[in-house]
C-alpha cells in the first residue's frame, strides 16, 4: 500500500466471542493490520479472544494463544471492547465492566440493546466514553452515520426497514412459487436461513428489536422492546400472498416508526392519548411491487426513510452474515480508534428528545381485507353498508366469483378484497366484526395493514 | 422540543448563493434554529447571503437585510461558508479566502470539486480546516460518510451509479413508453427535468463529475473528472431499449468506479499498462431488470456498492432539487458546527492511497450487441467464427427472423442479439469490425457494456 502513515499509537483490542461474526472480526484484525493502521492512524493490537472453551473446534483458524476464557480480564486491558457474544448475560456485564475501564465499546447486540439500551446508553454518557452498534440495526447497512449525521440537519416523518432476512427469505419464496408458509419456512432452515428454532425471527422479535433501536436513532428518542407492537408472519398464508399479487402488491415485514399527530384537544386527542408522539410497530404489511422496498428480495435488509427535505431515501444490503456483519463492526471499530488517536466527540446526546410512544390504535393505516362470500345479487351493498356505517372508506374492491362457465349465481361463491383509504384501528376491528356477522359471509380470509401508496 | 441544552456559542454561517438550494437552505437555518441549536450545542447564526443583484425577483422571501454583494467581506467574517454558487468562479477565489481565514467550508459545488477538487483538499488540509461536500456527490443521498466512515474496516472493489436525474428520467420514460430519445428529451425539458441546454446532462459530463468525486471517496485516492471514459445517452434508440428488455435488461446510465488487476508481468502487463488499478467511466449499461439499481425509476438516484465484506449495498434517493439538496448541506453544516464545539478530527486524510488510472482498453465487461442480418442458411455459423477468432466468447444469443408466416428463407431479414462473456475492449472492437465487414451483415443496430450479472 502506498501510505504515507507512521502509527505509532498502539490500541489494545479485546473481542468478546468468536462465533460467525468474531471469528470475521478476528480475521480482519490480524490480515488488515496495515491498511487499518493507515486509515486510523494507530496500530490495532488483538489482544485476546475471550470464549467459552478454548478448545472447541473452530471454522476459522485464528493463533491458539490468543483464546482466553477470562473476559473480565481480557475487558480491564482494552482500549477497545468488541462485544459479539450475543444475549442479555454475561454480556452486559461485561460491557459495563468496559464503561468503567474507560475503554470504548462496540458491538452487534440488539437483544441486549433493545432491553437495556437505554441504561447502556446513559452509563457511556455518564462515563465519557463510545459506544458504537452500527453493526445491531441492519447488519451491513450503513444506517446509523447517515441518520444521525448525514440527516442531522433535517427531520425525519418516518422509517420502514425490512430488518430480518429470515422472515424476508421466506415470504420473498412464498411470493415466487405459490408455497405455503410452513414449507417456506422448511426450505429456510434447509438453505441455512432459519434457525433451528426460528420463533424469534417469524414472530417478529428480532425485527422489533431493529425497530426499537432504528426508532430511537430517528427520532432522538429512547425506545425500549416493550414499545414496539409485534406481529409475526406465521398467519401469512398463500392465499394472502395471491390474492396481494393480483392487487399488485408484495407482503413484506416491515418494522416501522413513525411520527404521528392525532387530532388534539389541549395536548390529548378524544380518547386522552398524547397529540403526538412516536408509533414503533412490526407487522406483516402490503406495499405495492414498484415500491423500492417490494424489489428487495432473499435474504436482504433495506431501510426506507422519509425525512422532510431528503424526501425517500432507501439504504439496502445483507442484514446479517459473519463476513456482512464483520464490516459494520470494523467500521465503528476504525471510527472509535481514529477518535481516540485525533480526539473528538463521541456521542452527541445533547439532542436526546422525549416523545411519547402511541399505542397500536393511534395509528391509522390502509387495510387489505379478503373475504369470501356467497355468491348472491345484494352482497356487495350489504358489505359497503357496513364499511360506511363505521367511518371506514374504500379505496378499491375486487371481485372474483368462482362459478362454472354458464351457470346462474347461487351456489358458488365470491372472493371479495377490499383496500380502505386510511382507517384507525378501532373503527377496522368494528367494521370486520361487523362483517364477520354477516350470514351471507363464509370467512374473513385476511386483514393486512398497507403502506407505500 | 423537550430538549435539556443551553446553546452558549455562536456560529457565524455565511451562505453564498440564493438560488433553489440556497434559498432552502436558509429557510431551514432560520425557521429549525432551535433544533439546530438543541442538535449541535451552538447557536447557528446566518449573517448573510451573497448575491449578485439584491434586488432581483426570488421565490422564498428572506429577510432582506441578510443579502449583500460583497461575499468576500461576507466570507472574512464567517465560521461556516457554505458555497452554493455553483461553477468555477468566483466560487474557488471565495472557497479559498475561507479557507485562509481558517472558517469551515460546506459546498454542493460537483463542476469545481471535479475539476480543482484535489488542490483545495490541499489547501484545506494544510490550513487545518473541513471542506465537506456531501451534497455534491448524489444530492440527498447519504453516501459520502457511509463510504468514509461506516466502511472504514472494509475494502471496497466497485461502486456503481445512477447520479444524473435527468438521464435516468429520459431512460426510464423510453423504456416505459418505447419513446425515442428526441421525444423522451423533449418530456423532459417540458416536466423541468431538462434543463433548456441539457448538455452536460445528456453527454454523461455531470455524472462524470460525479464519478471522480466517488471514486475518490472509494479508493482513497484523488481522481479528478479528465481522468474519467464518458459516453452519454445520445446515441440510445427506442430499438435498444426495447431489445433490452426483451433479453430481461433495463438500459441506465451508469458512473463506475473499480479496482481492477490486469494480468501483470513485473507491475505492468503485456501492453505496458499497471498491473492494477482503478478505471473510472460513464456510459449507458445494460443492467438485469431484477438488479437493485434496475428498480431505481424516473429521476431517482442510486449508488450500488461492492465491498469485500459487506458485500453489496445500495444506497437510493433524490439526486437533485432544492429542499433534498438543502439536507445533504444541512447535515454537513450540523457536523461542521459539532465539531466546531466540541473538537475533533476535521479530515482523516492519512489514508491517501495513490492507485494509477486505468484507461478504458484495460477493462473488460460483458458486451450487448445487436445486428440486423440476411435471413440466409449459415449466417450465425459465420458470425460465431468471427467471436472466436478474436477470442471473444459468447454467452447467450437470440434471432428474431423477420419473415412472412409461410415464407422461405432468403428476401427477409434476422435481427441477432449477443451477450458476451467479459472482453477487452480492443477484442471486441475487433470483432465488431469484422463482423460488420461480412456481406451478409445489414448494419450493426448496437454496441452496449454489461454489468450487473
Amino acid at each position: 500500500m502506498d501510505t504515507d502513515v507512521s502509527a505509532t499509537k498502539t490500541l489494545k483490542v479485546a473481542l468478546l466471542g468468536a462465533g460467525n461474526v468474531g471469528s470475521q472480526v478476528a480475521r480482519v484484525l490480524l490480515d488488515d493490520a496495515e491498511t487499518l493502521a493507515a486509515r486510523t492512524g494507530a496500530r490495532l493490537e488483538l489482544v485476546g479472544i475471550a470464549v467459552r472453551n478454548v478448545d472447541a473446534p473452530r471454522e476459522v483458524e485464528l493463533p491458539r494463544e490468543l483464546y482466553t476464557t477470562d473476559a473480565s480480564a481480557l475487558v480491564r486491558d482494552a482500549d477497545i471492547v468488541i462485544e459479539l457474544m450475543g444475549g442479555l448475560e454475561p454480556a452486559k456485564t461485561l460491557i459495563l465492566e468496559a464503561i468503567e475501564h474507560g475503554a470504548t465499546v462496540v458491538t452487534g447486540n440488539k437483544a441486549l440493546l433493545a432491553v437495556d439500551g437505554p441504561a447502556l446508553y446513559e452509563k457511556a454518557d455518564a462515563a465519557g466514553v463510545q459506544l458504537s452498534y452500527e453493526a445491531a440495526v441492519a447488519g451491513a447497512i450503513p444506517i446509523l452515520r447517515p441518520i444521525t449525521d448525514s440527516l442531522a440537519g433535517d427531520k425525519i416523518t418516518r422509517v420502514m426497514g425490512i430488518v430480518n432476512g429470515t422472515t424476508n427469505f421466506i415470504l420473498d419464496a412464498m411470493d415466487s412459487t405459490g408455497a405455503e408458509f410452513s414449507d417456506a419456512l422448511a426450505e429456510a432452515t434447509r438453505l441455512g436461513y432459519a434457525e433451528a428454532d426460528p420463533t424469534a425471527d417469524i414472530e417478529g422479535h428480532d425485527a422489533a428489536a431493529k425497530g426499537a433501536i432504528l426508532a430511537s436513532l430517528a427520532f432522538h428518542t429512547r425506545f425500549a422492546l416493550e414499545d414496539v407492537h409485534c406481529e409475526g408472519i406465521t398467519g401469512v398464508t398463500a392465499g394472502d400472498i395471491a390474492s396481494a399479487k393480483e392487487a399488485g402488491y408484495v407482503i413484506k415485514l416491515l418494522a416501522i416508526a413513525e411520527k404521528i399527530s392525532t387530532p388534539s384537544k389541549g395536548g390529548t386527542d378524544d380518547a386522552g392519548r398524547p397529540a403526538s408522539g412516536v408509533s414503533v410497530r412490526v407487522h406483516p404489511t402490503l406495499i405495492p411491487r414498484e415500491h423500492p422496498l417490494g424489489a428487495v428480495r432473499g435474504a436482504f435488509n433495506a431501510v426506507f426513510v422519509e425525512a422532510e427535505n431528503a424526501g425517500e431515501l432507501m439504504f439496502y444490503g445483507r442484514g446479517a452474515g459473519g463476513a456482512p456483519t464483520a464490516s459494520a463492526i470494523m467500521g465503528d471499530v476504525v471510527s472509535a480508534a481514529r477518535r481516540l488517536v485525533l480526539g473528538g466527540p463521541g456521542r452527541t446526546d445533547s439532542t436526546i428528545e422525549v416523545l411519547p410512544v402511541l399505542p397500536i390504535d393511534a395509528v391509522a393505516t390502509r387495510y387489505y381485507i379478503g373475504m369470501d362470500a356467497a355468491d348472491q345479487p345484494g352482497v356487495l351493498s350489504k358489505i359497503a353498508a357496513l364499511f360506511a356505517e363505521n367511518g371506514v372508506s374504500i379505496e378499491t374492491m375486487r371481485q372474483t366469483v368462482h362459478r362454472e362457465p354458464g351457470e346462474a349465481a347461487g351456489p358458488g361463491s365470491a372472493e371479495l378484497r377490499f383496500v380502505t383509504h386510511r382507517a384507525g384501528e378501532a373503527a377496522l376491528a368494528a367494521t370486520v366484526e361487523a362483517i364477520n356477522g354477516l350470514d351471507i359471509i363464509n370467512s374473513i380470509t385476511s386483514v393486512l395493514r398497507v403502506e407505500g401508496v
